[in-house]
Protein backbone atom coordinates (compact mmCIF):
# COMPACT_ATOMS: atom_id res chain seq x y z
CA UNK A 1 0.00 0.00 0.00
CA UNK A 2 1.41 3.26 -0.92
CA UNK A 3 0.01 6.95 -1.07
CA UNK A 4 -0.27 8.18 -4.59
CA UNK A 5 -1.85 11.71 -6.31
CA UNK A 6 -5.01 11.16 -7.87
CA UNK A 7 -6.46 14.50 -9.95
CA UNK A 8 -9.79 15.32 -10.49
CA UNK A 9 -12.11 18.14 -11.63
CA UNK A 10 -14.24 19.81 -8.75
CA UNK A 11 -16.59 20.22 -11.08
CA UNK A 12 -17.20 15.96 -11.43
CA UNK A 13 -15.40 15.19 -8.21
CA UNK A 14 -16.25 11.28 -9.28
CA UNK A 15 -13.99 10.91 -12.11
CA UNK A 16 -10.62 10.69 -10.79
CA UNK A 17 -7.36 10.49 -13.26
CA UNK A 18 -4.11 9.48 -12.80
CA UNK A 19 -2.45 12.05 -15.49
CA UNK A 20 -2.89 15.61 -14.47
CA UNK A 21 -3.28 17.08 -18.03
CA UNK A 22 -5.87 14.33 -18.63
CA UNK A 23 -7.87 15.93 -15.60
CA UNK A 24 -7.00 19.60 -17.01
CA UNK A 25 -8.85 18.47 -20.33
CA UNK A 26 -11.70 17.08 -18.69
CA UNK A 27 -11.87 20.19 -16.35
CA UNK A 28 -12.20 22.12 -19.56
CA UNK A 29 -14.66 20.15 -21.41
CA UNK A 30 -17.18 20.51 -18.34
CA UNK A 31 -16.61 23.99 -18.42
CA UNK A 32 -17.24 24.59 -22.23
CA UNK A 33 -20.61 22.24 -21.13
CA UNK A 34 -22.00 24.17 -18.53
CA UNK A 35 -21.85 27.94 -20.19
CA UNK A 36 -23.28 25.98 -23.60
CA UNK A 37 -25.74 24.59 -21.05
CA UNK A 38 -27.11 27.85 -20.00
CA UNK A 39 -26.84 29.65 -23.37
CA UNK A 40 -29.03 27.08 -25.32
CA UNK A 41 -31.69 27.16 -22.24
CA UNK A 42 -31.77 30.95 -23.07
CA UNK A 43 -31.81 30.90 -26.19
CA UNK A 44 -34.34 27.96 -26.82
CA UNK A 45 -36.74 28.24 -23.95
CA UNK A 46 -38.66 25.20 -24.35
CA UNK A 47 -35.36 22.64 -24.10
CA UNK A 48 -35.35 20.84 -21.79
CA UNK A 49 -32.39 21.23 -18.92
CA UNK A 50 -31.40 17.55 -19.46
CA UNK A 51 -31.85 18.29 -23.93
CA UNK A 52 -29.10 21.43 -22.84
CA UNK A 53 -26.78 19.26 -20.93
CA UNK A 54 -26.63 16.05 -23.36
CA UNK A 55 -26.31 18.45 -26.02
CA UNK A 56 -23.97 20.43 -24.80
CA UNK A 57 -21.46 17.50 -23.37
CA UNK A 58 -22.08 15.93 -26.76
CA UNK A 59 -20.21 19.06 -28.41
CA UNK A 60 -17.87 19.72 -26.26
CA UNK A 61 -16.26 16.28 -26.17
CA UNK A 62 -15.76 16.89 -30.01
CA UNK A 63 -14.87 20.87 -29.14
CA UNK A 64 -12.27 21.08 -32.22
CA UNK A 65 -14.77 19.89 -34.59
CA UNK A 66 -17.47 22.02 -33.78
CA UNK A 67 -15.11 24.87 -33.76
CA UNK A 68 -14.11 24.18 -37.32
CA UNK A 69 -17.41 23.97 -38.01
CA UNK A 70 -18.61 27.23 -36.33
CA UNK A 71 -15.61 29.20 -38.17
CA UNK A 72 -15.62 28.14 -42.01
CA UNK A 73 -16.11 24.36 -42.43
CA UNK A 74 -19.65 22.96 -41.76
CA UNK A 75 -18.45 19.69 -43.76
CA UNK A 76 -15.99 19.21 -40.65
CA UNK A 77 -19.03 18.01 -39.03
CA UNK A 78 -19.07 14.40 -41.27
CA UNK A 79 -16.41 13.62 -39.14
CA UNK A 80 -18.77 12.75 -36.40
CA UNK A 81 -21.39 11.33 -38.59
CA UNK A 82 -18.73 8.89 -40.71
CA UNK A 83 -17.86 5.86 -38.69
CA UNK A 84 -14.89 4.90 -40.11
CA UNK A 85 -13.47 8.37 -39.83
CA UNK A 86 -11.93 9.45 -36.55
CA UNK B 1 -43.94 48.98 -61.84
CA UNK B 2 -40.77 47.49 -63.25
CA UNK B 3 -39.24 44.02 -63.10
CA UNK B 4 -36.78 43.50 -60.03
CA UNK B 5 -33.94 40.96 -59.09
CA UNK B 6 -34.98 39.24 -55.83
CA UNK B 7 -32.70 36.51 -54.23
CA UNK B 8 -33.08 33.76 -52.41
CA UNK B 9 -31.40 30.75 -50.36
CA UNK B 10 -32.75 27.44 -52.47
CA UNK B 11 -32.60 25.95 -48.23
CA UNK B 12 -35.59 28.55 -47.74
CA UNK B 13 -37.58 29.55 -50.97
CA UNK B 14 -39.98 31.86 -49.28
CA UNK B 15 -37.09 34.67 -47.91
CA UNK B 16 -36.60 37.12 -50.08
CA UNK B 17 -33.71 39.68 -50.43
CA UNK B 18 -33.21 42.32 -51.98
CA UNK B 19 -29.38 42.71 -51.57
CA UNK B 20 -27.09 39.37 -52.68
CA UNK B 21 -24.92 39.56 -49.40
CA UNK B 22 -27.87 38.99 -47.69
CA UNK B 23 -29.66 35.86 -49.11
CA UNK B 24 -25.87 34.59 -49.19
CA UNK B 25 -25.45 34.97 -45.46
CA UNK B 26 -29.02 33.92 -44.72
CA UNK B 27 -27.68 30.92 -47.13
CA UNK B 28 -24.66 30.38 -45.13
CA UNK B 29 -26.52 29.93 -41.63
CA UNK B 30 -28.99 27.62 -43.17
CA UNK B 31 -26.28 25.48 -44.28
CA UNK B 32 -24.43 25.19 -41.09
CA UNK B 33 -28.00 24.46 -38.82
CA UNK B 34 -28.83 22.12 -41.32
CA UNK B 35 -25.38 20.11 -40.95
CA UNK B 36 -25.28 21.05 -37.29
CA UNK B 37 -28.99 19.34 -36.72
CA UNK B 38 -27.77 16.07 -38.69
CA UNK B 39 -25.02 15.45 -35.92
CA UNK B 40 -26.75 16.32 -32.70
CA UNK B 41 -29.38 14.22 -33.83
CA UNK B 42 -26.93 11.30 -34.46
CA UNK B 43 -25.28 11.81 -31.34
CA UNK B 44 -27.92 12.60 -28.85
CA UNK B 45 -30.27 9.98 -29.76
CA UNK B 46 -33.31 11.07 -28.03
CA UNK B 47 -32.89 15.08 -28.77
CA UNK B 48 -36.63 15.45 -31.22
CA UNK B 49 -36.39 16.79 -34.83
CA UNK B 50 -38.03 19.65 -33.56
CA UNK B 51 -35.28 20.29 -30.61
CA UNK B 52 -32.44 19.77 -32.72
CA UNK B 53 -33.64 22.36 -35.97
CA UNK B 54 -33.84 24.93 -33.32
CA UNK B 55 -30.33 24.40 -31.48
CA UNK B 56 -28.77 24.26 -34.60
CA UNK B 57 -30.90 27.42 -36.01
CA UNK B 58 -30.14 29.38 -32.63
CA UNK B 59 -26.33 28.46 -32.86
CA UNK B 60 -26.03 29.09 -36.50
CA UNK B 61 -27.49 32.99 -36.20
CA UNK B 62 -24.61 33.42 -33.49
CA UNK B 63 -22.34 31.59 -35.40
CA UNK B 64 -19.17 33.81 -34.72
CA UNK B 65 -19.97 33.69 -30.86
CA UNK B 66 -19.90 29.69 -31.05
CA UNK B 67 -16.57 29.63 -33.34
CA UNK B 68 -15.06 31.49 -29.98
CA UNK B 69 -16.37 29.64 -27.53
CA UNK B 70 -15.46 26.37 -29.26
CA UNK B 71 -11.73 27.57 -29.56
CA UNK B 72 -10.48 28.52 -26.98
CA UNK B 73 -13.11 30.88 -25.04
CA UNK B 74 -15.93 29.51 -23.41
CA UNK B 75 -16.94 33.20 -22.08
CA UNK B 76 -17.31 34.58 -25.28
CA UNK B 77 -20.94 33.14 -24.99
CA UNK B 78 -21.95 35.48 -21.88
CA UNK B 79 -22.39 37.92 -24.80
CA UNK B 80 -25.62 35.57 -25.48
CA UNK B 81 -27.19 35.80 -21.71
CA UNK B 82 -26.32 39.63 -21.13
CA UNK B 83 -29.15 41.30 -22.87
CA UNK B 84 -26.99 44.92 -22.80
CA UNK B 85 -23.92 43.30 -24.93
CA UNK B 86 -25.06 43.10 -28.68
Amino acid sequence: MAVEIVYRSSRDPEQLFMDKAEADRHDKMLELAETLSVVLQAGVPDLSERHAEEVSIYMARHRDIFAKAFKSTPEALQALTEPATE
